[in-house]
């Protein structure tokens, strides 16, 4: 199976903010933006490896800043790094000021997806080649965030996540 | 204010699959059911610490069991901790049989929440009393997960993570 | 086929009353009350029975109390009676203040549904046995209902509407 | 206030089901075809008074013809008799054969609107003048289900309904 | 194929603008608009035809009118013209004040269909017979709106369209 | 008023198929295209002029090739050219072949949005500057197909369209 480029997985959304999606004082509902999130990151996974991808797992997001009714959001997704049959896609949230037209980030999000067959099961997925630096950053984090993963999940032991150790390790010296 | 017990924020959803919450393989979407658990959450929050509340963060969320159209699915959120303003909330995902009429726990999330005044300001919230087995194991850990939600978003250092550090350390013996 | 406990069949919805769902002065509308409450009452009277359901008919609902954008609803079903292949789902709806935190009941209504095969054709259900007070008074109120709906579906004369026609006889005296 | 001729208030809803409206054996759900009613109905009685509606209740709705995913609906709604804030709207829906183009009427249903004014006051309505025999009988009907509904919420009793009464009484004979 | 009325095909949808209908100073979406006027019309395409069709195109639309949330909109299509397996749908679209009752028309659209088989192959459809004066006007303008539509899609040379070039001939002299 | 370039309005929606908008033979509704479409050409207009903008016309759009369920569409909208207070907006939409990756240009349609202050009142808004070659040959079609919509709306005489009149004199000789 042929590597990818990371590039050749972005995938582009831009929404309104509609009456419905909002609660009570007028903001975006962080759940709305999760669905918004999942559609865009599966569109990127696809894009990646061809096959159709359920969801597997959403890695920490946060809500850092209000997004109002009649806001303009987009959202870009890329895939960050493929393992055996999952890959994890890196969503960047930004709001549009309408007056200025200046962007701003306001979330960031990590979906993994599984590539499945028809029935459901796992399969093989491309390898990821990243590029920029950012891309490469995203690439090396993924394993990190992967071993923490499972160690939540109760699939490895704290003490073989040699990446992780590292961290804590590293800021007891 | 006055400390409320976990049980009273108790919140119920139960939802049918609907064609248009599923993906090509006839699966339920993951982000529609994020939409579902932040909406059953939200309310679970707001029935804790009676005020307006925003979505602050997700933590991991694993999907493990495919859901298909048709099938009942029961949502049930409870607060597992208050912090000074926000709110930590645990939401168990059960999948019905329709010929056994058995439950099968299919998810779990945890989500946190943020109390807010009119113009969006963070304000205090009542302290949570757990008080069965697993009420007391969940509030317990909410601790360690904000330690590491903190140091994910570089608000706090590896090494001043008590609960997370002392996690490492064991599994190194 | 072996009776059921009414307390089964409870069905518990949570609800958060939004933009879409009110009419032009701001109030749920009655006819998204009524969706709600068939999707919570056909899950219901599928637990009972464990079969496929349609359903059948709607006795009397009434909107008393006007529920505001923002409000939390909560809808209650619970099976009240089988009849061969039919069964009677009882549904109270509560409102819940923010403040207080207490929930005022808003709506009572009654549907029925039928059990079928895959082809349509009605099939038996189970018997269903009443437990609390409340759950015997809605059991025997059933057959009067009953009684009253072939009646003025034509299918019954109101002569032989014994439970009905007690009622008329005794008012009388 | 002018009286009004029913044909004033005539309403005409086209629908087709979609996927979303459907169950697990393809047919729609009794709750979306009570949604439209509800809409198209309260547009009806709102032509009628010209001020804000909201649905009062919701008499006998009965559902006997299973309707498919693709047909083509058709709602025609008309108010039936007004009271003094009140209006009984009955619901004639039709299903159409795609190849014959014959209409066969599937479901008849009687929802009844109070008007009112901002602050959600009952406020008067012009009376209702039926002219064809049909319009002249669901006028006269109307009178028998204003009573029996006020018997079903306790603000009547049994004896006073001498329309209702005179019904069982005949029966008897 | 025996030919068809025009009257037969009139399709006639009451919707109420909701507020996801809206943008942000409160008028309806033109795309919302377009939405509905796509399924009226394809009603009213399949009643001539009776078979399943598909948007073919959409010809010139204007909204020269704001829609505001809570008005009553009408929409009446009726097929103008057809050709060997495609129909012209003339829509026109009415909003309604409340308080007096009146209808004023604020669009009109046309739009085409094809009548397909079931592998979306195009097949016959009956010849329309317009009977109004306004159904009669419509008739003709069809053949001059479908020159144009192949002269715009490179289908047809500009000096082949007689109806057309006649209109600017007439305008120079 | 600076005048903008025709990429800084460039706004991407990526959509997938789901089941709701299919009609019966699983085709996406061109209704639900045209939505789409209005909300993405919404945007590109309003990042051109920074305004609120509201649709004002649809010109010729046509459907060739059906759209599957589960498809993933592309829409790329674009300012085409601005007049005083209205601006013409591209869309072309792509459909996705999940194997190969690649790109079919599926529709291309035009819409044209006013900006408005915040009584709906039309305001002014920047020039565009075409860059490529195809943003020329773009923004000079503008001009004859604004010629044709003034024609057509009756507030220009065939006589005066210069541009229209040269293609049909053209095509004489």
């Amino acid at each position: 199976m042929k590597a990818r480029r990371a590039a050749e997985s972005l995938t582009v959304q831009t929404e309104i903010v509609l009456p419905n999606d909002t609660n009570v004082i007028g903001n975006l509902f962080g759940g709305r933006l999760m669905l918004w999130m999942d559609i865009v990151a599966a569109i990127s996974a696809q894009r990646h490896c061809r096959r159709v991808v359920v969801t597997a797992s959403v890695n920490n997001v946060s809500f850092n800043h209000p997004i109002k009714l009649g806001d303009v959001v987009t959202l870009e997704a890329k895939v960050s790094r493929a393992f055996s049959s999952s890959m994890e896609v890196y969503i960047d949230v930004y709001m549009e000021d309408h007056i200025s037209g200046k962007k701003t980030k306001c979330n960031e999000a990590i979906y993994t997806f599984v590539a499945v067959d028809q029935l459901g099961n796992p399969i093989h997925v491309p390898e990821l080649v990243p590029e920029t630096e950012e891309e490469q950053k995203r690439y090396e984090g993924a394993l990190r965030r992967r071993q923490l993963s499972l160690i939540l999940a109760g699939k490895m032991k704290p003490g073989e996540a040699t990446e992780l150790k590292a961290l804590f390790t590293a800021a007891d010296a």
